[in-house]
């Protein structure tokens, strides 16, 4: 991996190479880290992408995964199960271990999305404020409590201007962030890069207090169809805090204004 | 397992009995079927209880379940594997198999829940309309296609009256079913039931369109709080219908309006 000015490409951090049936051997870039700890969902992508080699199918369509221990930066391993081979889908066991240890536990179900569905019923769903991406404040690579966010200067992400005042010291209290995402070198998001996306947001309670690390426990992504190229529109909201953890759910829109992804995320929090 | 008219209590119909270090053995119920299958949440439950037993804390914070094949009612086997360990939380992968052949695969991360605590902040959540439980309409034990819904002969499930439409052919079109559900005898809810809660409901689809089987492929519930006695408000709402999938949201308070539990489930939909 080179560390020129130049970012790598999402697809070439989160590559694995085959080492033997079902294991696989990744890096975990430096450079895809907050104060240090390589970001949640970036990691599930890697799992992701190994689960899908597996897999007779094509696209990761549900991914669930418990974090145990941060890995650092550096070499890991993984290590897959397919658990049912079926028709129209998969369902594949992937695990991240460093140095013999687990780091995340993850269950997947692959499956293949077709360019040319048309969404059915989307009244359930939120609908972001419809805002100017060039007026969006744009994440820097220290965050409001002093921490080293290495991972803003890869990826373009930007915050609604109406939603970023926990950038300056006055959270909203909504508990709400609405932004852009966009992948080093305007890479088009596919499947597996929405994985990242639906983790890779601020969490939505900087809105309501500052605190430090908000460690994730679980976080189940659902991939609903193929993105169209360009920058995604994601909207990060948090439901509930209690007894020292926050529910977070995430909906990210392609360019053409598509639901694309969505996820919920359990995670520590020291408030309450 | 007796099959007098008193309906077994939940905790009967999810046990588990452990065969030998990490596995169990365990009897699916017929009574708690949807056309002759097991409903998802109660499957998921028995998974947590072993889950639960090979763990040396108390409660399932958070259990993400992919469905790889429906078991029978009758016999069937959990292995556990404990991925960690930790002072306040350990993580456990659970597999449910039936005649040799995995039926659901699960990781669970289990803690303990404190009495003692209060919700710090609730304004993500959203809140179900004061209705009267009195007038709301029970579930009858056929459902409106037909089916025969052998579980609402155990369980007391009501929903609002206002979002009954479906169960006379007029859908509303909202996608959102709110109401209440009770155990059989009035048992009180613990974390394990309460991840049959989150499944209990019939899908927010059929307050859009009635179809057949949504079947359930990827389950996830957090546990918020131990919940105090009494019935359970609930709140079951789809988000998108896209490419014949549907994912649905699902909120459960306890009888002081405490958010007890929560979920999200991606099911495939005989729609678009």
């Amino acid at each position: 991996m080179s560390h020129s000015n130049e970012p790598e490409t999402f697809t070439a951090v989160s590559q694995v190479v085959r080492t033997s049936p079902g294991r696989f051997d990744t890096v975990i870039s430096p450079d895809w880290t907050i104060a240090g700890k390589p970001n949640g969902g970036y990691l599930l992508a890697i799992l992701g992408r190994a689960a899908t080699d597996v897999s007779v199918h094509d696209h990761v369509l549900a991914a669930s995964a418990h974090y145990l221990h941060s890995p650092d930066p550096g070499p890991a391993s993984i290590e897959t199960e397919v658990l049912r081979m079926g028709r129209s889908a998969s369902q594949v066991r992937a695990r991240l271990t460093q140095d013999g240890k687990p780091c995340i536990e993850a269950i997947t179900t692959i499956g293949t999305l077709d360019a040319d569905t048309k969404p059915y019923w989307t009244e359930g769903l939120p609908t972001p404020a419809v805002r100017d991406r060039a007026s969006a404040v744009r994440l820097p690579g220290t965050n409001p409590s002093g921490v080293r966010v290495s991972i803003m200067g890869q990826v373009d992400l930007r915050i609604d201007q109406e939603d970023a005042g926990f950038g300056i010291g006055k959270p909203r209290g909504v508990g709400e962030l609405n932004g852009w995402l966009e992948l080093p070198g305007g890479e088009a998001f596919d499947p597996l890069a929405l994985l990242y996306a639906v983790d890779a947001f601020p969490p939505a309670t900087f809105d309501i207090e500052l605190t430090g690390w908000v460690p994730t426990l679980e976080l189940t992504a659902y991939v609903r169809a193929l993105p169209a190229p360009g920058p995604v529109r994601v909207q990060q909201k948090a439901q509930l805090i209690d007894a020292q953890k926050v529910d977070e759910a995430c909906f990210v829109w392609d360019s053409t204004g598509r639901l694309v992804a969505q996820a919920t995320q359990l995670a520590g929090i020291r408030l309450g």
